[in-house]
């Protein structure tokens, strides 16, 4: 008796979720310590000793009717203002509050942008190979997720592509950066590009193509790399934040959306977006988080914890004869299959205690992905695992 | 440029939410303790401290990488059982953990549930008058509202009415007990009666009819009313509860839903409202919150301090000549128009700076909804206004 709609979901559940059980059952069987698994984009960075250390003093110094209580949909005024004003100084941009609605988590944060802007048979279209929820997020609102392919080498936005699948019904372009799964980050280069052809494609269609920018890793950038600020380089561009990796709180939804003044109809697209964030269900983001945030905005993971492993794993894997493009971004190698047939490989990475996610996944067969947002020990210890994978398929 | 859908709603905001950003422009106005704002179900009595001290010791005693992150879509397994257990331990039932899903608040409990359920033009019937983000709940999926009046005097089902209105395409009835707006509590008789119908009523249509109970209000219930736990009264009964009136926590966004074993399809069900929940955009219920609960699971709220306040309101108004049905549960009195045109009394109650909901906001004009979860002195100081606003009708 469940819906039609879901009945599809339920029989075939996220491929990433799933992985997440497998692990939690071998982890009971062999060990946690004899368990690699690579599937989940969980942090294993704790959040800095300063957001903990800002909830208790929230619960200490401030009101708690007002900590724990509603507040206008769109979160604490203090608390916007606090992530306007950080977003300006680092990007010299010009957000007010009113630009800024707590959200939580990417996640919700997508759903209420999308269902602010889109009709049943609108298109959304984005670069393979995204984060799968992507196409249940559009879908939620009788929208089409249209995949448009990267560039196979650098798995940098396709704009060939791009034009191509542009069409009366575009409503938004999604995109993630850094990427998910590749670890890629889309340079100024491509940002600019990008600009100039949505810019083009809403002359011709004469309505607005938003660029939904999804950035949940964006503090996640290695050696020195710089992830453009999308509103900088197209008026009509929506930034979706989660502090879900920033700070080490995936668990707690909590992010942000931004809508620059220049967006068009900007007041209106905002207050849908809280509204829209209201109806289903989210109602606000989680307000003590957000107190949290107005002492905490600036604070920063350890970012090189995550760079020994990029650089243990990556090198490691190279090593062995796997191939995959050196990520910049995020915490993710999106490694070629050593056969056609990822889910075969990842079925034989499973007798090594191995576990990560099929490409297919990401609407990109042929890779797998890899989270390497684990202990520096389980990468190490996993090193002579892959190595045996390796061997089994005669790489080098 | 936002979606066909969503103009309607921005155009015609909550008017709760409308009014709580009127009252804090009064407020910076008048003072705060010169408006009085009976607008919103906003608790007013403090989280219990203990919840305090719990968030407290789990920043300081648990895995700071797990407080924070993700878990099972579901929740935390510990969590799960935590309410399990407490719901077995007070009212006879028979819960384990796979029962339970912990979900972000009623409101994104009652979406995931629609979610699970609802195929377009599906129907779900519920008794006005009622929270009217019903209706944008059950419109997120394609789905119709139907509402169906209670008795007039009592507020309590029409049974009658309701066994007209089922029909093929009735999937949920939807109740609300304690009730907003009313504070009426349904009975055992009447949740007994209402189990009759929809056993009868689904033999009729050969599928199942799932009894949604929204229960955020069940722990607010005076004078010793006993709020009937409806899954021990029927089979296809889905309980979606939230924390943020038992523990004063509306901003944290956390509660669960409960699904018996006996429910058709329960595992799929449940299932289906796990993924829902995930798609949605909730991914999983705030998660140091979850772990605050397993510590808190039965803490209860300052009961006595809403039961004051509810005592000295309803005598003031009935003093003054106002009419209302005595509210037995949550913290609401609705209170009958002494106008037909409630707006027209809301506006003018605006003079004496009191404000609260026309009853039109939950499709029963004639009525207001004075929400008494503020402070003893607010209700206290409100009342030489609200005799002055009874004056003004030359009530008595």
């Amino acid at each position: 008796m469940i819906s039609k709609r879901m009945r599809p979901l339920v029989e075939n559940n996220s491929a990433i979720r799933v992985m997440f059980e497998e692990g939690k059952r071998l982890a009971s069987l062999y060990g946690v310590e004899n368990v690699f698994d690579f599937s989940l984009g969980n942090p294993n960075v704790p959040a800095p000793a300063s957001v903990n250390q800002a909830i208790a003093d929230v619960l200490r110094e401030e009101d708690s009717v007002t900590v724990h209580g509603y507040m206008s949909n769109a979160g604490f005024s203090d608390t916007r203002k606090a992530v306007a004003d950080s977003l300006n100084r680092r990007f010299g941009t010009d957000f007010g509050e009113e630009n800024i609605v707590m959200i939580s988590g990417a996640a919700g944060g997508l759903n209420a942008v999308l269902k602010a802007i889109l009709d049943p048979g609108d298109e959304v279209a984005t670069f393979a190979p995204y984060f799968m929820e992507y196409k249940n997020y559009v879908a939620n609102y009788d929208a089409r997720l249209v995949e448009v392919p990267s560039n196979s080498e650098t798995f940098l936005p396709d704009l060939t592509a791009l034009g191509n699948a542009i069409t009366e019904k575009t409503r938004a372009v999604l995109i993630n950066n850094p990427n998910n799964p590749t670890g890629v980050i889309y340079p100024e280069e491509s940002i600019i590009r990008l600009a100039e052809l949505l810019s083009a494609k809403e002359k011709v269609y004469g309505h607005a193509i938003y660029l939904i920018s999804d950035e949940p890793y964006r503090e996640l950038a290695y050696d020195g790399a710089k992830v453009p600020f999308v509103t900088r380089y197209y008026s009509d561009a929506i930034v979706v934040y989660s502090f879900s990796k920033s700070l080490s709180l995936p668990g707690e939804r909590i992010g942000y959306v931004a809508v620059p003044d220049k967006a068009e109809d900007a007041k209106d697209l905002t207050q849908a977006i809280v509204i829209a964030n209201r109806v289903l269900g989210h109602v606000n983001a989680p307000s003590l988080m957000q107190r949290m945030l107005v002492r905490c905005i600036d604070e920063e993971t350890d970012l090189n914890a995550y760079d020994r492993n990029r650089k243990l794993l990556y090198e490691g894997l190279t090593e062995c004869g796997f191939q995959c493009v050196k990520p910049e971004g995020a915490f993710y190698l999106f490694v070629k299959s050593p056969t056609t047939d990822e889910i075969q490989f990842c079925e034989s990475a499973k007798k090594y205690n191995i576990l990560f996610v099929p490409g297919g996944s990401f609407a990109c067969p042929g890779y797998v992905r890899i989270a390497y947002c684990v202990s520096y020990d389980t990468i190490k210890n996993s090193l002579p695992a892959f190595r045996k994978l390796a061997e089994e398929y005669h790489l080098k």
